[in-house]
Order: structure tokens, then sequence, then C-alpha cells
């Protein structure tokens, strides 16, 4: 189970099929449109870290110079699904390796016929290569021409980036320089050609912008040509010289074989650490694995100045910006796998302190305020205003970027896990203890003191549930408030026994005084946090008094209940986007009693948009419905979430990967059906299996170690590979430990 | 004086340079990019009504595929300016026929010369063909080599318009067709080189949207190498079948001489009736036709279907939307020496009144109001918030488009101009009497009653003095308003008396019933007009009591009032950006007397920011200073009108030519200096040339006959031919008949 298909083409579900074929290697991603082109066709490579200025959304990923281009011409009709007749179509994804391969049959308009097959990967042993081979089996003698090109001229969504710069030949390589219009990034591709068979003719097309190879055969019924078509990338965040490098990489190759042996291996040590087997349900299967391939290839393994966009590098939507989705969803799946991953992904957000920092001042704040979207600067680059869908004449105003406030909570919750998981002492000491004592100053800011009720307040917020915006009081940020600030005490006080040197420094830099430490503890006990005394939680302030509907007396929908009701009617109910106090129980779980768990998720699960609410909550109302002993729940809302994508349940797959989606994925598998629990001393698990899963096998890093956990169903056993033998008591105690 | 100079070349005037140069020929217009490109060039063709949708700003003209490349290599050294060594450099548009000229004397890196002569137009003869020469003269002996492209790639300042369609070859020409995405227009282009030369070899580039051919020769030192590129041009607009259209004009030109000695005939056809000649002064010489010449190559000679915008078709600024600027500072030059082409821009506002009636129904109004900008739809495409030029988080809200209403009394002023000066009584019953009905009909709604005063008022408007917005009464509109009512019932009766039958139906079909007309009656008496007893008129409400600021004692300045005081604070003083009154007493002369001229250009002219205000001021300021016995002063705003483009005045010639200051000038010359007046019998003209001017010949159509004015310095005799030599008496009256 690790091949996606596709049987047939339709042109309507092109831009889906295009993001489900994304490959990638962790430096870029390209989306799966086709070699030759398709009419409409929204083909994109982005490479990590190359933004440039857009209008009104203000940065984006720039859509990258395309290596893909081959045509194919039979006798002098050139190949295209939008022409001739489709004899026969189908197109693989190999998740093992990352190849995606396409085979057609085609009988061109004056009745030639051959099958063409395609295949397709970015190393991921050499991030600055990409292959593609074409193979060619002509049922006719005659003219067989192969045109490969690299592309300058592309556009995000009609917004072209690149200025040309220089394209040539350089020791057999045919290369094209180009740079971003605003950010001046040199973007340079080198291609090169391998093929054996003899060719009849070979020209370089020098065309602007268009740098083309063409090679002639004569086509003899029934004998495959072949071509190899290889390109070298790098960019001047790479090197100061990337034409040198891109040409490089491309003239070492050689041949396909061992480019693809040697991605091959390095495809096989990422399985190896992180794969998910589940038996008994292969569409699970399939779908897991799927899902991690996306965030595989969208990871950052030699780049810490970039993170994971919330649409990863698969598509427009999101332009490329990151958000919580990064720390809360997707990072937990490299914490426990990739640390080195997530190490970076954390780098990223260290290095953009001085950002926040500005930020934060700039709203009148201290500390460190988390932009609610990042790119590559680090500052605010939410959209103030985008056009409204219906009236072009009007913008709606988004308020996200502005109160959306949770964010910097999460950035320190993720850096404090990775510390906790990887025991990474080192770099908790160097940077992730700044994150934590940053944002906690400026939580301590932000709190607003109430004197009538004498408590601390969040006020004019917008929770992780974004169908209330507004808000007072909102649960979730308070309390992930008040955890920031605990914590930073926590952690100061072990700096100062641990690393005394660095306490003392960060003390002096970031001003931590004994009168600011004393202002966070009363700032943090002093926080409001509205718990009836059954354990139900209110949301917000006020979210009780709001419209109770009956949402299940809807069904079935096919529109979100924000589309329903409008976005200010949708605001007066009690419906949610996603769980927002059951999303904070799952991250401070040991704050909460299984009685105070299940109180909320009988209140909130009714009152929850599942279905066309925000992809980021199903995942985790997955992993509650395990929590409170539901597995047949957590099934349905967790296969919800698996195949967002692959079956487009929520019709906007085209605009990219539902990254936090295929994060949430492989938390539901790990800590709700396997019930992976990691403590000071040691890990435990608590399985809780699908009654049709048979078996269920997992793999973390636990401090350097690799964990192989096997769990069969009914749990009858459990097998547990690795170094640690002698924690295999508490493993089976069930027991956080 | 036919000839606009240029001598040197400086990187850091060539978007300037880019608009100075721009050729044309009613259909299109090619900025003066070069053919070779240079680094950061803004090179831009517009096709006339070729609008496709973009976010924000609504629609504009795309920027089409472009015609223009042909890169030239000595040795395989590619020629640009950027690169080797410049020896001479020298660049000429010759007005007389729209063909411009480049010739450079380069030196290549590796020490290969040549002579390089460029020569390019777009043909006035035939609208659909495009003509470039491009002649090289080696000084070695060697390799030369000339690539002539079209090139599919082109963008609106980022913005790609376009999608590929298909290319190749038809009957020797090359073609490339792409279609706007969003509006759906086709736009072929199809190229076809001739040279005489034998060449060393030929090969067609088909690359993916930029065929190339590519020719070869040997060069011998002082051998003249030369080649002519043609493209025939053709959009969906023009015809079903692009292709066959521009292939057919591609394929019919006989040779550069003849294609252009046709375009040469129809240039001397365009200046024979429209030339103005001025002895004693060279650079008005030059410069008045270099003004006009930039209005005949934006003028739609075979299409109603389209207007003219702010900035021609000459640059990227204000996306090819039209304003009042066409009717009142454009028109007359037309209206005057090409009816014809005045219809085809009256026309359009004609076919546009859906649009305007649709405008004028949204806001609650009756009748047509015309939107302040206006593009292809006739819809109102004023954006309503562009980004803050500094901040990029905030948005600046646009109001013209909302309460700039003036503009449609303008519509039907020019209406009314074009059927008194042209006597063209069928179209004025057939088109320009509904236009005049349907305008007065959204007058009568939109004024509102004051019962306090009992007045009828315009409240909350923009005159055409932006410096002012959300401003009462002002003046110019109240005064217009008045005048398009009153016109609209003397129309009307006059119709009644020589149509009776169309008549009939417009008050049918308009609802123009006696209830109406009454009301438009008791309207047009009652609206608020503040004039003091001596005559001075208030340009709006309150305007006097804005603060007084002596503009003389800010001199010198290089910036802009608006910039000086800022948005707000400009507002609060009684500082203009155009003359805002003046302009309405030339509008409607005959209305005031000579003292009430005066009064009123004493007060407001030293109020005005005649530097770095609106640039469609100086031209009728000099008129008014010619009314009121200034032609010092005249002079002084007739220059800076006349030089706004070529010395780039403003610092913004690089977004296109200034259309309503080049309409402006011809104005200044034939009504200010000339003293033209056209009336219901004749005309005649008051002379009050500048002290310099010895001589000034202008020309003009009078009921279908074309004048020919010659005045002397001093004014001792004049000159008059024509047909109608029988009106010699009331010419020479100098009195308006």
């Amino acid at each position: 189970m690790w091949t996606v298909p596709e049987e047939t083409f339709n042109s309507e579900k092109q831009h889906h099929k295009e993001t489900i074929f994304t490959i990638g290697n962790g430096y870029l991603s390209t989306r799966g449109a086709f070699e030759e082109g398709y009419p409409g066709d929204s083909r994109a490579t982005f490479i990590h870290g190359v933004f440039d200025d857009v209008p009104l959304v203000f940065t984006e990923l720039a859509n990258a110079p395309d290596w893909l281009p081959i045509q194919v011409y039979l006798n002098g009709e050139r190949f295209s699904l939008a022409s001739g007749t489709v004899e026969s179509f189908e197109r693989q994804l190999d998740l093992r390796t990352g190849k995606l391969t396409r085979t057609i049959r085609w009988c061109s308009p004056t009745g030639d016929k051959a099958t063409l097959r395609f295949e397709r990967f970015a190393s991921l042993h050499d991030e600055h290569l990409l292959c593609i081979r074409c193979r060619v089996t002509p049922e006719f003698d005659g003219d067989l021409e192969i045109r490969a090109s690299l592309n300058g001229n592309m556009d995000n969504e009609g917004f072209n980036h690149w200025r040309w710069v220089e394209q040539g030949e350089r020791d057999g390589a045919y290369y094209l320089h180009n740079r971003t219009r605003a950010t001046g990034i040199d973007v340079v591709l080198a291609m090169r050609l391998i093929y054996t068979q003899a060719a009849a003719s070979f020209e370089y097309w020098d065309a602007q912008n268009v740098p083309t190879l063409r090679v002639a055969f004569a086509a003899k019924d029934g004998e495959t040509i072949s071509i190899d078509k290889f390109v070298g990338i790098a960019t001047s965040r790479d090197t100061e010289d990337p034409l040198r490098m891109a040409t490089e990489h491309v003239l070492a190759v050689q041949s396909w074989d061992s480019a693809f042996e040697a991605n091959q291996q390095a495809w096989e040590r990422e399985w190896e650490r992180c794969d998910i087997e589940i038996e008994g349900d292969e569409e699970a299967q399939l779908a897991i694995r799927f899902n991690m391939f996306q965030l595989l290839i969208a990871a950052p393994r030699h780049d810490n100045r970039v993170n994971i966009g919330a649409k990863t590098l698969s598509g427009f939507g999101y332009r490329g910006h990151s958000f919580w989705d990064t720390e809360i969803f997707m990072l937990p799946l490299f914490i426990y796998t990739a640390p080195e991953i997530a190490r970076n992904l954390l780098d990223y957000r260290y290095q953009r302190l001085p950002g926040a920092r500005q930020k934060a001042q700039g709203n009148g704040f201290e500390g460190a305020q988390f932009p609610w979207e990042s790119a590559d600067t680090g500052e605010e680059v939410t959209p103030t205003w985008v056009p409204h869908y219906a009236d072009r004449t009007k913008l709606i105003r988004i308020w996200t970027g502005d109160i959306e406030i949770h964010i910097s909570a999460d950035v320190a919750y993720a850096a404090h896990l990775y510390w906790k998981v990887t025991g990474d002492e080192a770099w908790f000491v160097e940077k992730g203890a700044e994150l934590i004592f940053d944002t906690a100053k400026f939580w301590a800011s932000r709190a607003e003191w109430d004197q009538e009720f004498e408590r601390y307040e969040f006020n004019d917020v917008i929770g992780p549930d974004e169908y209330h915006d507004h808000v007072d009081n909102n649960f979730y940020t308070n309390r992930m408030a008040k955890w920031n600030l605990q914590t930073a005490l926590d952690v100061l006080k072990w700096l100062k026994e641990h690393a005394p040197v660095k306490a003392d420094e960060l003390i002096q830099r970031l001003e931590l005084s004994p009168e600011r430490l004393q202002t966070w503890q009363d700032v943090l006990t002093g926080i409001y946090l509205s718990v009836r005394s059954n354990g139900l939680i209110e949301q917000f302030e006020g979210y009780f008094q709001r419209r109770d509907v009956d949402l299940a007396s809807l069904e079935p929908r096919d529109i979100s209940a924000q589309v329903l009701f409008g976005i200010e009617g949708c605001n007066e109910t009690q419906i949610l986007k996603q769980p927002d106090v059951l999303m904070l129980q799952y991250l401070l779980r040991e704050n909460f009693t299984d009685e105070q768990l299940r109180v909320n998720y009988d209140y909130y699960t009714p009152r929850t948009d599942h279905t066309f609410g925000s992809s980021l909550g199903p995942s985790i109302q997955a992993i509650m419905a395990c929590e409170v002993g539901k597995p047949d729940d957590a099934y349905e809302h967790f296969i919800r979430a698996v195949r967002a994508d692959l079956r487009d349940v929520r019709g906007n797959a085209s605009d990219g990967i539902h990254g936090a989606s295929a994060g949430g994925t492989w938390q539901a598998v790990v800590f709700g059906f396997g019930g992976l629990r990691v403590g000071s001393q040691g890990w435990s698990t608590h399985p809780r299996l699908p009654k049709h899963w048979k078996r269920l096998s997992f793999r973390f890093m636990h401090r350097g170690q690799l964990e192989v956990v096997e769990i069969t169903n009914p749990v009858l056993s459990y097998k547990l590979q690795g170094q640690h033998r002698d924690r295999d008591e508490f493993r089976t105690r069930g027991l956080e430990v």
C-alpha cells in the first residue's frame, strides 16, 4: 500500500490531482501538472524561502521557473491529452520513493499511435537535482521529436515574479538564470539530456526565457525511445554562484539508475524512522502514508531559515505563509520522528524573534508577539484586506493578523515539547528558553487587569475557532497564556541551575528582573478561566448565551455553517469551526481529569462543524474521542481527516495540501489510536484501535533512539522494538510516568 | 521642426523616453523600448479595447504580445546597450510619418564593431500592419546573426494577462495566438521577414510562446545587411478569424518601401487637416506637433467601441481607463479637425448608456450617470481602494468614482459641441440628443432641495479641483448641471421641430413627460450658484472660509501642495489642484463678461498649484490668461503644458502621455492665442500671440470644409484659406457670431 493511483484523466479534476500528485524533496515541491501541459493547468514549483512581493497580500512564494516541459511530436503532431484520442491513461505516485509515473497510449489526430511513459522525481539524496524520464514506444515508422525546455515565464495566478537575467550553455548543461522582481533572489536551472538511441538531429533553441533542446529520432514501430532530462537547481539563498552550483549538480549525474538509486536509499532511511503500518484497513494504510509523505516532501532538511506553509509547498493557497499549523499540527511528526527537521523549523521562529518583538512593540506590548502569518522576514504578513468574493468594489477586513494572538503561546509550547521529547538540551538552552521567556513577556504585557472582577483578561481576540471573532477571554488563549507564563518561570528556574551563564545573559538581555517575574506570577495566578463546577469550560465569555443550534438537524449539508448562516449569523450561534476547548485539553492533557474531558467532549462535539468547518478539527476530534473511549466516533473523524486531500472532501484541495490536517492524522494514529504518552522518564502506550484494525505499528525517536511499537487488535499483545528494553515494565503498565 | 531627437542614452531616463518615443496608429500604440531589450525596460503594446480583469483595480488594457524583439549577434556576442561599448547613439521620432529611428555604433565585449540602425512604424494606412527594419553594417569579417521573435510572455507591471493558445507557420508567416485570461479576447500576431542578402542559414525555433526566426549571415566589413520584419496583428474584436486576418495583412506587404509609402501618405492626409505652424518659437513648434501626434496615434479611426485613456495608449498609468479628459480636453482637437474620430469617441459613450443608467439606478438616481473611470463595459471601474504608498497594511479609499459626478455633464457638453461645430445633425438626432436627455434626468434626480434656503443643491461631490473632496455645491458641477438641464429642454424643443418621430420615440422611451420637463425647469432655475456682486464665484460652499495660503512664498517647490500639506491639510486651504472656476468660465464663456473673467482669474490664479497640481490645469490657465489680456502669463502656462511629457516636468511621464494636457495645448493655441470662436453662423478669430511668435497658422474643419487660418504678429494681417470666402467679413470683424 504505497501507491496512489489514478486510472482515468478527468480534466475537471485536474487541479485537485495536481495537488495530490505533488512531488518534492524538502527543498522544493512541484505540482503534478503534465510535462507537456494541459489547457488551464495550474503548474507550479515552489522553492523554500523564495518569496517575492505582491500587491495587497504582501509576499508569496514565487512560482519558480518550470523544469518540467517536455513536448513529444509524432510525425509532427504534438502530443497532448487535449487532442487526438487517449486510448489509455494511468498515473501512480510511489510514496516509498517519491516517484510519479504516468503512462498513456495516445493516437494522434492523424492516426499515429504511441505509448508514452513519463517518470519524475525530485532527488531526496541531492536536493539540487530533478529528474524526468520520457519513454516513447511508437506504433509506426516515421518521425519522433522530443523537445525539452526550461520555462522562465511562470506566474502566481497571473502575477509574474521573474525577470530574465541570462541563459546559455556551460559544459553541456543548458541553463536559465532568472531573478525575483522585488526581493532579488536569483534562481538558476541547468538542464541536460541523456539518451542512448542515435538521434537524427539535435538542436539548441536559445529562445528568450525558454531555452529548448530539440532531439529528432527515426521512429520504428515497437522500438522504445528513451530520454532522461536532468535539471540542476540552485538559488542565491544557497550560494553566491547559483549558476555554478546548478551546473555542478546536473553534471554530477551518472545515469538515471544511479540517481534514482541514491534517491531511493534516502527515502528508505526516511520511512525507516517514521512509517506507520495499519492492517485491516487498506484505505487508512495508504492515506496515512500519503499524509506523511506530503509533510516529508515539504520538510526543510538542510535549511533552518524556512518554515512549512499551511498548504505545504503544493499550491497557491495562503501563498506559502506559515501559521500555528506548523507548531501544533505538523511539528509533532518531526519532533517524534525527525528531530533535526523539527529543530530547523524551530530555528526559523527563533531567528524571527526580532520581527515578533517589533510586532509586539508596534502594538504597545513587550516581548515577542509572533505574526499570525509568517513568511521570510518574520513580520506580520496576514493581509489586512482581501477582495470581497462577490462584490469586487468591496474588501473584507481580515482580523486574524491583529487579534489571533494564541500563536505566540503555540510557538513556545512547540519549543518546550521539542525539548521534552528529544532531550536536546543544548538547543533549548541556546534558543528554546529565549522563545519561552520572550513570549511570556508578551503575555504579561497583553493581559488587562479588570478592577471590578479582580482578574486578568485577554479581550478582543480570536481563538482557534474562527467562527467567533472579537471575543473576550477565549479559554484556549487564556489557558495557553497561563501555561506560557508558568513554563517561563519553571524554565528560568531550571536554567539557573543547569546553565547559569546563559540564564544570566538572558536575565540581563531580556530584562527578567525579580519585579517582572513577580508580575508574571501575579498575572498567571489572576488569569480569568471560566470552568463550571461540573468541569464544563466556556469557550469564551458569553459563549453559552449565544444561540444554540441543532446542527444535526441541518444534515445533510454541502456547505459550511458559516456559509449557511453568514459570517455574522454564524458568529451569533454556538456552532464551532473547530473544537477550541478540546484542542486545549489535548495540548494540556495532564491538567484535566477524564471526567472533565468527557463533559466538554459531550458538549462541544455536537456543536462543531466537523464536515465543512476547519480542516484542523477532525484529527484532534479523533484523538479526544479516543480519550473519552469512543473509538468508533474517533475513526469517523480520523477517516475524514485522512481523506481531506485524497478525496478532496472540502472541495479546495486544488489550493494545496492541508498541511495541518496531514500532521493531525499522524497524531491521531499515534496519540489517539496508539495512545502514546511520553513523560520525563519514558513512554507508554494506551491502545484503543478501531474495531476493524488488526494491527498497528508506528515508530518514533525517543531521546535519540528509534522505537518501534507494534499493537495487535484485540490488544492481546504488543511487541516493542528498541534499544531500551529496560523500560519495558512501565510501557506495559499503561500509565504515564 | 518635425523630429523629436535624442542624442545620448541615459538608462535612468529610459522609462520617460519609452513614453516619448511611443508610436502607434490609432489601433494600437507601442512604447519606445528597444527591439533587443534593456534591463528593467517597461516595454508595452496596448491595443484598443483589449481589456482584461485584474485584482483590486478591476480591469486594464492588457500589455499585448510583443512584436518588437530583434536580437543581433556579432560573432556570437549579443548586441545590447547594457554590454560592450556604445560608441554613438542617436534616436529620432519623425512626427510627420510616425517612424522611430535609432542608430548605434557598438563595440562588442570582444571588440567587434558594427553600426546598427533600427526603424519602426505602425502603419497608419493598414492598422493591422507593424514594420521594423534592422540594418547592420559590420566593421569585421565573421558571423552575423539576427533573431526575430514574437513574445507572448508580457505582463502589466507583473500581472500576466495571457494564456497561450497556439503557434506555428502559415504560408510563410510565423504566428502566435494568445488569449486574455478572463475576458477571452484572442490576439494573433503573424511575422514575416524580408531580406535580400544570401543567408548562411535560416531556422525557425518553435519555442513555446516565443516563436523565433534565426537568420545567419557571413558578415563582411563595410557591407550592410538589412532585414525587414513585418508583423500582422488582429484580435477577436476585429474578426472571427484573427489568425487569418493577421496572416493576410502581413502577407499582403510587397516591400518596406511600399508599406512605408502608404503609411506616409496616410500621415500626410492626417497633418493636412490639423497641422499647426508656429514661427519664432522652435520649441513650441515641435512640442505642439508632438502633443498632437500623441493624440493622433491614440485616436480610434475605425472603431467606435473604444475611447482614449487618460494616458493614451502609451503607458500603464490609469490602466487604459477613460475619464472626462477625453470629452473636455482631447475631443475638441478631433471635433475641429477629424470629426469622424470625434464621432467614434462619442459613439463609445452612447453605447455605454446602459452602464451609466445602471450606475444611476444603483445609486438611487434616474437617467444616466457616467462612470468616473470607464473601460470596456461602461460600468464604473474607478478602484474603490488602492494600497497606501507608504504603509502596505493600509489602503486608501478613492472617492472619485462615487462622487466626482460632473463627468455626466461633460459628456453631454461634448455631444452638444460636436453637433454645433460639425453640424452633424443625423448623429445628433440619432444619438447625441439621448445623451443630453438622459444625463439631464440624472441631474434632476440627483439635485437635493434645501427647504431652508429654498434652493437645489448638489452636496458631497468632488469638482475638477481634486484637492478638495466631499464639498457641497461645487460651482463647476452646479453650473454644468444647470447647463445640461437647460440644454436638454432646448434640444427637446428643437428635436420636436426637426425630428418629430425621434422626439416622440425618446419622449416615450425616456419618459420625458411634461411633469418631468417642469421638474427640470424648476431644478435648473433653483440650482444654487454662489456669485458675489463683483462677479467673484465661490468654488464651493465654504471655500472662502478655508485657510488662505501664500503659495508664491513657498516657491521654489519640487513637490505638490498636496504632498507639502498632506491630503487633509491641503483640503483645509484654498490651494487648488487646477482652476476649477476658470474651467467652467472657459466652457460656458458666453455666460460671463470680460470683467467677471478678470475678477475670477485674479482671485484663483495665485491660489492654483500650477507647477505640481493637475496636468489638466496649465493649458486652460493659458487660454483664460489670453482672455483677460495677459499673453505673457498665458505663454508661461502654455509652455509648461506643452513640455509636460517632453521634459517630464511632473516626473511621471514614465506612466504614459498626459493626454488631457496634450489636448489642452491644442486648445490653448487655437482658442487661446488664435482666439478662434465658432458660432451658429460662422467663425472668427481674436489673435493674441505671444510677443516672440512671428506667425501662427492652424487648420480646422468647419461644417465639412477645411479652413486654414494664418496669423502674423503683430497682427497686421491674417490670411484665410478655405472654401467659404463669403464669410470673410465676419471673420475679420473679430466678433463672435
